[in-house]
């Protein structure tokens, strides 16, 4: 009967009762505070808008969300603080949302700025931090990865080239850039074929591993079906523009013991769900809580230290997150040489530094830009490490 | 090599340069509006912050999106109509997206008022409004549809009680609440197996035909796998809270030729999308351009004739795109027999009217609550349908 499909795997094995999911929303000044949480904690577990279903209550028991906390703010508004139980949403961060902002989103202006989640929700990242360290086996020092440009217009041999040019400079990890598709022109597997020769020759020559995060594009099945076959053509690393996919499709390739490499994951739409609105959601939860639990391994967000308007507050907000989930923060966004000691300083070696113009765009060419990073993390104290003897490598 | 994979299916194959993508934004009051136009168009296409890359737009000529139309408001700001051919996402909603918006969400307070696409562009809706009626087997009125409440909290045999007395008192379909996902206790299996023998009875004594839309949840692989059991288990509709889970999933169900069942498409989220701020999108553009292109047979939405604060041109707006993709409109938020009338002044008879707790909740129970539902239809105008003989059901 196909009820085996059914049955949740391990790795979601919770005992929900005994489990919350705690919100903090944000609602505006001039709002009814009270009102309005009360709303969304009966709205969004008893589903109605009337209060009649109070007197199912018992039957509901399971289900029903419990305002922890109201914080009124002096205008009007302010923070609730509302448990969900797991068991409303047990299955992925697809019904968490639906759950936890999902038609209310279209009614009240609320913003979600915090999210807790039990531990071991989700889908835990198969990588992280010290899985993309093992990968590279680069420890004691912050990354660097760099990005293909022109995003579109290059051919799968051109891809190779600068792969060369960057790889043998120096770099750690490069990524297509995230508005590169699967296009018959310049296709991921052509792409992944190019480099990956690359990738080969500085293993043999220098026993130092690059990874290349090839970017996922198509419908959902392609994508799963997609990233089994890059990967069993030697692609090393992931990218996935996760706002415009879907949560459930990072955590489905996650989930995937077939596709065994670590994934990135970009935030392009991102500012729709985090933008200044009284609606949405607080980056961290957007690029940190949810990227982590839906099992990503490590998050692109825009920095200060390049050229995006991005709180500190919310950007170390966002950092410790990540951090605190063992999923790497990637700062990007108009990243030169000089972000690179401030970045530093700041987040400490647990990063990975991503440059896209200030690499591809050197009047020296790419070689000189990954030179002039290397060189900015050597005097902010970072040393490039001599590569791990092979049989030193992995786990 | 796995190279089929990357085939492009039957329905994809457009000329893709022959094509364009014509998106409207709108800049808010106070902003550069041709400057920030220019930063859109070339940053999104040839993917760089900087003028540099004027220099090579011959190698990027197939993918340079081009400024079509500048109206500037007299506050500063104004609307930019922008072009990107088909081939920098011809492949998904996904690519779409990260082309239109991507990390420029992050940057730019920017609103995607209208988007056109190619007629052939996506994974067109396998069923619609003519595939709808013909499951059903009523042409000629509006369509009445219920959903169960409480949302959490009923068990599977609970859903075939109640499916079972609204379906017996005339409703064409039964959805569940967005909010239930696939859960131990009630799993969707367990719902769709308990109203699946009422379906058949009401088959086999009345001729004639209910749909139940079971609501998908879980990573997007196991949405996938999913889909197919419940159909193979006799699903004949399913349901997405498709903001929550990705276009790209609706894609892969609506493209999967054994998902051969109406795919109902919940709004869920999309307030974060298309609330009042300068970020995001329009409704007819998340909830119609987007759903039709994706697939979706039918879009939920919130109706300004129930009890969510829609203005008029937008939910028009919205229902005119649906209605030119022959998707089936469904009003939907706080519709009691009151909403019918105007409904169906307003809309004519392609909606499907939805509604959730004045039928649940009616004093004299489900069979009241449907009948007052069927009452206003026919005080519109409209008759139920005597169901067609069983020889000349279906195409």
């Amino acid at each position: 009967m196909g009820s085996q499909v059914y049955r949740f795997k391990g790795q979601n094995l919770l005992k929900a009762r005994d489990l919350i999911i705690r919100v903090t929303y944000r609602f505006p000044a001039g709002t009814d505070l009270a009102k309005l949480a009360r709303m969304v904690a009966v709205g969004q577990s008893a589903g109605t808008w009337s209060p009649k279903y109070e007197d199912r209550k018992d039957r509901l028991s399971g289900h029903m969300a419990e305002i922890i906390d109201l914080v009124p703010h002096e205008s009007g508004g302010g923070l609730a603080v509302i448990d969900y139980p797991v068991s409303n949403c047990p299955d992925s961060t697809g019904s968490l949302l639906t759950a936890i902002m999902g038609k209310y989103s279209m009614a009240i202006p609320m913003k979600v700025i915090d999210l807790v989640l039990p531990e071991g929700y989700g889908v835990p990242p198969a990588f992280g931090i010290d899985g993309i360290r093992r990968s590279l086996g680069v420890f004691d020092r912050p990354l660097l990865m760099a990005i293909f440009k022109p995003s579109l217009g290059l051919t799968a041999s051109e891809h190779g080239e600068i792969f060369r040019e960057a790889a043998f400079s120096g770099i750690d990890l490069m990524k297509d850039d995230e508005i590169l598709p699967d296009i018959p022109e310049c296709s991921a597997l052509d792409r992944l074929t190019t480099v990956r020769t690359v990738v080969d020759e500085i293993w043999r020559t220098q026993k130092r591993r690059v990874l290349y995060a090839v970017n996922l594009s198509g419908r959902a099945d392609e994508i799963l079906r997609k990233a089994r076959v890059l990967v069993s053509e030697g692609a090393n690393a992931l990218l996935l523009n996760v706002l415009s996919y879907g949560y459930p499709v990072l955590e489905a390739l996650a989930a995937d013991p077939l596709v065994n490499v670590p994934i990135f994951c970009h935030p392009a739409l991102s500012g729709v769900f985090t933008g200044p609105s009284d609606h949405g959601f607080s980056s961290r939860v957007v690029l940190g809580t949810l990227m982590a639990h839906a099992g990503g391994d490590a998050v692109l967000f825009p920095t200060r230290f390049g050229n995006f308007p991005v709180s500190p507050e919310e950007e170390s907000d966002l950092v410790d997150t990540l951090h605190r989930s063992s999923v790497f923060p990637v700062p990007s966004g108009g990243v030169t040489p000089l972000s690179v000691l401030p970045l530093c300083q700041t987040y400490g070696k647990e990063i990975i530094i991503n440059a896209g113009t200030a690499i591809m765009d050197h009047p020296e060419g790419v070689s000189a830009g990954v030179g002039a990073f290397v060189t900015a993390l050597s005097d902010a104290g970072w040393k490039q490490e001599s590569a791990l003897p092979f049989q030193k490598r992995g786990d």
